[in-house]
């Protein structure tokens, strides 16, 4: 990026901030409402009977990321942590605002890279830039992105909501990110868990990017009492949404999906199943639901693709999760991640 | 902050990041939209024929605020400056997510004041917390809100829309903030612009603490056919209006209202009229009317206390701003604060 161009007439100068955007950020702003970034503010109206679902989530290099993760891949993460919890809701993605914190030494082809990944995703999944602001920071990236979706009025898919005898389930595969990450940081992993070269990539790829399951929204949406999308653990998170519905959840580790890989790492290594289980950054939705409607959700996950596994039971309770190891209650180091 | 305590049946477990919520963020999450802060998202209901303007700024620790700021005039300055663009687009406050990058060593006395400023400016100016994100950060504090408004469906003030013919008007003082800043970094400026105590407690509270002109959005809605805050300095946020806008703007130097703290310096250093002119975090509110309108926009501002001042016209041209002062037109170094 360049310093601002001076016009002695101090006419339509552009800055270098607004050249970053005009370059990176202009293509990414499709929908009307962005006003193609040429003002201080987006607008968004909701179709009669919608409301806006709104959330934030944000990426700071070296803590979310590893600073030589590829850029397209760091940004399509970044949109993807939000798209998940927009899934977990219940809500259609109608867009989306950005604002960028970019150290001094942020270069031409990071910036491409990054602008390239969002882009790619926002198409993908129908979110498209709104706005947002670039600053410059003495640190690390931090990417901080404020999704917004649509749901009927007051049907947003709460936490709280579960009751006692609905079941349980999950999608997609659970601790795969976490053992992704371990395998980053730990380069003798692979081989002790016995893993080939797909079984690693498969893993370290689940790390990089994450799959937000916004082709179940809809069914969530309809069948679900309660859900939310796992980030910082299934232990952990499991145990929110039960304190939120004043229930408890009965949980059969037995029963959680875990991809080949990860079975294999947890034969290999039986102490990692805890970490699995609490480990963070799965991006799958966790939901509740009344038995007699879990055929009408796994059939909606059998059209869409995503896998819909049960794994256990709401029950009567005062708000934890407990999970059980062949008849044995797991007793947890730490349930979840948590920054502080 | 402490770190997580561990529950041994992983049950009730509250995260660090848990506790800081409920701690210091929750008491700020009073629409019932935000769900307490217990959900993974909010939602946000325009009222029928209302849609809502979206828009997001950053602030970094060290480029936007000294690291040394107190923590509750960071806060409220975070939120203003969000307020400030809402402002001028004719919206009415309706919440705001917060994503808040913290770096380790962030003290508890800290969180505890930012959040205090943070709640008396939300209910200062009926701007309720919806939700967010913290997260660490290796590096300065990085603040990001997303702050959401309401105007009538279509009739959000644009950046564009400005008339050759139309007058051009800016709300309260300019150049204060930009020469607080100065203030901050050239402790021999005071006595060289022969300030007194009370003139320099001026200009360093503009730059620290800004004043969203909320109080007039009503009446730019009503009246304005373009608006923009100024918050990277008059002369180039006037060019981008009418660079969207396709018109050029005359501006009568003498007319633009400065501070008597402001005259003051610039009279002792004459060179100082282009930086206050040009230097940025003025949030004060630009805008483009019909001559017509301008004595109701001046009795609107004089009805809510805004001081509305006429500094130009608008004529027919490709997109600049041109600055006389005494007949002369000013040739600026730069017209504009950019981050690039």
């Amino acid at each position: 990026m360049s310093a601002a161009a001076d016009d002695a007439q101090g006419n339509r100068e552009d800055s270098g901030e607004d050249r970053l955007i005009a370059r990176y950020f202009r293509p990414l702003a499709t929908d009307p409402g962005a006003f193609d970034l040429r003002d201080d503010a987006a607008t968004l109206m909701p179709p009669p009977g919608m409301e806006v679902v709104l959330q934030a989530d944000a990426l700071v290099g070296g803590v979310h990321f590893f600073p030589d993760d590829p850029a397209d891949l760091v940004a399509r993460k970044a949109l993807r942590v939000n798209l998940s919890d927009l899934a977990a809701k219940g809500a259609t993605p109608a867009g989306f605002l950005l604002t960028l914190a970019l150290p001094a030494e942020t270069s031409e082809a990071w910036l491409q890279d990054f602008a390239r990944g969002l882009g790619d995703d926002a198409a993908a999944f129908g979110c498209p830039l709104l706005g947002g602001d670039t600053v410059r920071t003495s640190g690390p990236v931090v990417i901080s992105i404020s999704a917004f979706g649509l749901v009927p009025q007051g049907r947003m898919v709460r936490r709280a909501g579960a009751q006692a005898g609905d079941v349980i389930v999950v999608t997609g595969t659970i601790g795969d990110s976490a053992l992704g990450l371990l395998l980053r940081t730990d380069a003798a992993a692979a081989a002790r868990w016995k893993l080939d070269h797909v079984e690693r990539g498969t893993l370290a790829e689940r790390y990089l990017l994450p799959q937000p399951r916004l082709a179940l929204a809809k069914a969530v949406l309809e069948h679900a009492t309660a859900a939310m999308d796992v980030s910082d653990g299934l232990a952990g998170d499991l145990a929110k949404l039960c304190g939120v519905s004043g229930v408890d959840a009965e949980v059969d580790a037995a029963k959680v999906p875990f991809s080949a890989a990860a079975a294999k790492a947890i034969a290999a290594e039986p102490g990692l199943l805890q970490g699995a289980l609490s480990g963070g950054d799965d991006y799958e939705i966790i939901a509740t639901l009344p038995a007699a409607k879990l055929g009408a959700l796994r059939s909606a996950g059998a059209a869409t693709g995503v896998p819909v596994t049960e794994i256990g039971r709401i029950v009567a309770g005062r708000g934890g999760a407990r999970f059980f190891d062949h008849g044995q209650q797991l007793a947890f180091e730490r349930t979840s991640f948590s920054h502080f």
